[in-house]
C-alpha cells in the first residue's frame, strides 16, 4: 500500500518509506558497485548547502582545508593498537597497479606482475596518514596549534548498506588538529561539538543532545568521544556527528613531538572530528512526511516554487509577464532561491505534488484572478496551510514565512523528542518503553561495559551518550541493581 | 647554487626551481604513498579559489553537481574498446575487502577469504560508471540534455610523478553531459572549452590557445578532443584543460537510448570535460620568479599583507591601532582578503621575503613616520615597485592596483608567449628552434599519425593542437615535404 506518489506510508513500513523517499525525490540511488551510492543532483545540492555552511563555521573558528592521500600503507593501520582493532578489518585493499589485455582476448585481467610490495588501504579515516605527515610539520610550540580540515571520500566495507545512512563509500569532512596542551585539545574537541550542534539545530532544524560516549562506544584510538545524538520519527536515535579527544595516542604512534617554550620535548595532543553524508539521512528522516520531503529553508536548494494556473498560451504569457518582471526579481533581490515551473506539459496538481515531494518550503500559485486582485496564493510545505496575500511586499512576506517554517520544523522535532524521551527505573518498564514507544530512555546504569553489552543483546538498545552537564542523582542500575550516580541516554540506534 | 630563500634559480635548473617553490611556499609535498601528494593549506586555499570560480561558471551555464562511485567494476572498462586501450592499463586495483590480524601477531595481513568476485578499479576517469548510470536516467527527449559535473579524486598509476603536474592521485572536476543531437553536444563541448579559456585568462592570468587535438592525441573514446594549451617560462607547453565530443561511443557501449519527439529511438550524444589540480602547476610555472610565487590577485588566498615597521611594544601598539581600526576594516569592506603580520618574533626583512615567496600581490608597510604623515608604503609583487601613498582612500587605491596587477601578469605571459611562438618552414629550422628557443612552433604537417610520431621521436615535440579558426594556407610538411593545408602548433610539452 502506498500513496499516489508511490511512497510507502511511514506507519506502514518506515524503512520502505525512507527508501522510497530517497529515490522518488531524486536524492540518491544504489550504483552497480555494491554499497556505493550515486548522489543525484538534487541530493547533492542539499549536501553542498550543508558543506558550505559547515565550511564557513570551520573557517570562522580558524581552521583551514588541506588534502591528504586516498591511500594508506597497510602498516600504518597497525601503528596505533586500538585503532587497528576498530578500523582495519573491513576495508578496500589495493594489491595491484596494472591491468592487461586478457590472454583470450576477452576484456582485461589484473597483471600479476604488477603486485604492490605493500598493499594500500583506501582510507576508512585519515588519522594515520595525517599524523605521519604532522610529524614533519611540527617541531616547536610555534607550529601549534595546527587546525586542519579535509573534505573527502572514505570507504568502509559494509555488509548491509542503506542510502546515506550506511554506505561503503561516503563523503565527509574530517578535522585533525594538533595542540601543545591537553587542555587546549579538549577545548577544541568541545568547540567542534558545539559547532556541530549549532549546525544541526540552526541549519538542519534538528534538535540534538550533546554528550560523551561510554568507553565501549568510543572511536578506536580516542581518549574520549563526544557526539551529538538526534531522534528520528520512528523512535530510533541517530548519531549525527562525533568529536574525539585523541590524547597523545596518535602522536605516540607516529612519533610527533614538539619542543615547548621551556625547551622540553613532549608529544603533541590531538583531536579529530567529522560529519558525513549520513546527515542527509538524518535530515530526511527527522522532518519528512508521507507526501515527501520537508526541507528546512536554510538547506533547501529551491526555497520558493512558482506555479502558474492558466488557460491557454495567452493566459500563461500574462502570468509569466508578472512573474518574470516583478515577483522573481523581488524574491532574488531578497536572496531567495526561486524556481518558476512554467511547463505547459503538466497540470498544476501534478506540479504541486512534485514540489511537495521535493520538499520545497513555499509554493506560490498565481492565476488570472490573482492578477486582477494583485494577489498570490501561498502554500507552506510544513503545515500545508494556504493563504492569499497581496502581491505587494511579497519578498518580505515570504522571507518572514521561511523564518517561521525554519523555526516550526525545529519546534516540531523538539516536541517529538520531548514526547519520546522517557525516564524509567525498572527493567520491565525499560523493555516495555523500548518495545512500544521507542525514543530516548533515561535510565541508571552501573557503569560497566559488561552490563552495557547485556542490555544491547537483550533489547538492541545502546547507550547513545552520557549527556554533558548531566544532573547527578543516586539510583540503581536497571539491569543489575548496582548503585549508579547518573542516568544515561539509551536508545535503539541507526 | 640557490637564492637566500633556498630556491634554485630558474635559469640554473627550471625543474628544481619548480620543486623548491612548491615546497618552500607550502603548496604541496610528496606523501609516504608513492605518487600521492599532500596538498598543504596554502596550496589548497588557491585550489579552492579556482574550484569556486569554475563551479560558478558551470552553474551559470546550467550544470549541476552530482557524485558517482569511486570504484568501477573491471568489466566496465572494456566496454568501450578504445577507452580501455587508453585507460585500463595503469590503475589501482582493489582485489580484497578485509584485513585480519597477522597469524604471527605482527600487524595485519590481507584476508585471503575476502577476495572480490570481480576486481574494482579506482576511477581513472568516470565515463564508464556514469554512462552505465545514465542508462537508467534517460528514456525520452524530455530527459535531455543532462548537464552534470562532478568534483572528485581520481587515480592513474604514474611511474614518474611531479607535484601537481603528474601525480597518481589528483583532484579534478569532470563534466559529463548527454544530448539529443550531435550539434547540441558539439555546441556544449565548445562552450566548455570557452569557459576553460575564460577561466584561464581572467582568473589565472594565463593566455591559452584553443584548439583541437590530432587523432593521435585524442582522449580514449572521444570523437574529438578540444584543448587549451598554455606556455610555461621554460618554453614547454602545458595542456590546461580538455573538452571531449564523445559522439555516441559511450551511449553505444552502455546502451543509452532515448525516444525522440518523433517517437524514434536513438543513441544519446555525449560530452565530457575536465580540469585538475594540474592547473596549480600551470599557475606556478607561468608567473613565478626566483623570489617565489607570483599569484594573480583573483586567486591569491591573501591579497594584501600588512607589515608594521616598529620599535618596541609601544611602537607596535600605535601602528596596530591604526591598522586594526582603520586600514583592515576599509580593505575588508572593499571585499579584499587581508593578513596583518604583527609577529614580534621576526624582522620586517624576513617577513617581506616570506610574503614575496608566498606570492601575496600587494604588501603594505607602515612605520611611525607613516603614522605622522598619514601615508602607507605599497609594494607590488609582480614588478617589485614601491610607492608611498596617502592613507586616505587606501581601499580604492589598492583595488585599482590589484586590477592592474591582474592585467599586467596576463600581459607579461602573453608577451612571453608571442616572443616564443615561431613560424618555421624547414626541418632544420624546426629542430634548431626547439633546441635553442623552445616555445610554440607553427609548422606544416602532412596530417598523418606516422609523421607525428616520427617528429616526436626525433625532437620530443608533439602537436599540441590545431588551433580553432586556423588560417588555411598551402605548404609542405616540414618532415616529409608532402602537401599541407594549414600550420599546426608543435611544442615539447609537460
Amino acid at each position: 500500500m502506498s500513496t499516489t506518489k508511490g511512497i510507502t506510508k511511514r506507519n506502514e513500513d518506515y524503512a520502505a518509506w525512507y527508501q522510497d523517499l530517497v529515490k522518488k525525490a531524486d536524492l540518491a540511488e544504489n550504483s552497480a558497485v555494491r554499497g556505493c551510492m550515486v548522489i543525484k543532483p538534487y541530493g547533492y545540492a542539499i549536501w553542498e548547502k550543508m558543506r558550505d555552511a559547515l565550511d564557513r563555521m570551520f573557517k570562522d573558528t580558524g581552521h583551514t582545508n588541506a588534502y591528504f592521500p586516498l591511500f594508506i600503507p597497510k602498516s600504518y593501520l597497525s601503528k596505533e593498537a586500538s585503532h587497528v582493532e576498530g578500523f582495519a578489518k573491513e576495508c578496500a585493499v589495493v594489491t595491484h597497479y596494472r591491468l592487461k589485455n586478457a590472454p583470450d582476448g576477452n576484456g582485461v585481467v589484473v597483471d600479476p606482475e604488477a603486485k604492490l610490495e605493500e598493499e594500500l588501504i583506501v582510507r576508512p579515516t585519515s588519522e594515520t596518514v595525517i599524523w605521519s605527515t604532522y610529524r614533519n610539520w611540527i617541531q616547536s610550540y610555534r607550529d601549534l596549534p595546527l587546525l586542519i580540515n579535509q573534505w573527502a571520500n572514505v570507504v568502509r566495507w559494509e555488509m548491509r548498506t542503506r542510502l546515506f545512512l550506511r554506505t561503503a563509500e561516503f563523503l565527509w569532512q574530517e578535522g585533525h588538529t594538533a595542540h601543545a596542551t591537553a587542555e587546549e585539545a579538549i577545548e577544541e574537541t568541545l568547540q567542534m561539538l558545539e559547532i556541530y550542534a549549532e549546525f544541526a539545530e540552526k541549519y538542519m532544524a534538528l534538535p540534538v543532545i550533546k554528550g560523551v560516549k561510554t568507553p565501549n562506544e568510543r572511536f578506536a584510538g580516542a581518549v574520549d568521544t563526544y557526539c551529538i545524538e538526534a531522534l528520528m520519527q520512528d523512535g530510533k536515535a541517530l548519531q549525527a556527528g562525533t568529536s574525539h579527544f585523541l590524547g597523545q595516542n596518535f602522536a605516540k604512534a607516529f612519533d610527533v613531538k614538539f619542543t615547548g617554550k621551556d625547551g622540553k620535548e613532549e608529544y603533541v595532543w590531538g583531536t579529530s572530528w567529522g560529519v558525513s553524508t549520513r546527515l542527509m539521512g538524518a535530515l530526511i528522516m527527522a522532518h519528512s512526511d508521507d507526501d515527501g520531503l520537508v526541507l528546512p529553508p536554510k538547506l533547501a536548494p529551491i526555497q520558493v516554487v512558482i506555479v502558474p494556473i492558466f488557460k491557454g498560451e495567452e493566459g500563461l504569457q500574462k502570468i509569466s509577464q508578472v512573474v518574470n518582471s516583478k515577483i522573481i526579481p523581488e524574491l532574488r533581490q531578497a536572496g531567495l532561491t526561486v524556481k518558476y515551473d512554467n511547463r505547459d506539459t503538466e497540470r498544476p496538481g501534478f506540479k504541486f505534488a512534485e514540489w511537495e515531494l521535493k520538499g520545497v518550503p513555499v509554493r506560490l500559485a498565481i492565476g488570472e484572478r490573482d492578477l486582477q486582485n494583485q494577489t498570490v496564493e501561498i502554500a507552506r510545505r510544513d503545515t500545508k496551510e494556504k493563504s492569499t496575500v497581496p502581491m505587494e511586499n511579497i519578498a518580505r512576506i515570504i522571507k518572514n514565512l521561511l523564518d517561521e517554517i525554519q523555526k516550526n520544523i525545529f519546534q516540531k522535532a523538539l516536541e517529538f523528542r520531548q514526547k519520546h524521551t522517557t525516564r524509567v527505573d525498572t527493567w520491565k518498564e525499560f523493555e516495555e518503553i523500548l518495545l512500544q514507544k521507542g525514543g530516548f530512555v533515561e535510565a541508571h546504569w552501573d557503569g560497566t561495559t559488561q552490563t552495557e553489552e547485556i542490555i544491547k543483546e537483550k533489547t538492541k538498545a545502546t547507550i547513545r551518550c552520557i549527556p554533558l552537564q548531566n544532573p547527578q542523582e543516586k539510583g540503581k542500575c536497571i539491569l543489575t541493581g548496582k548503585p549508579s550516580s547518573q542516568r544515561v541516554l539509551f536508545a535503539v540506534a541507526y
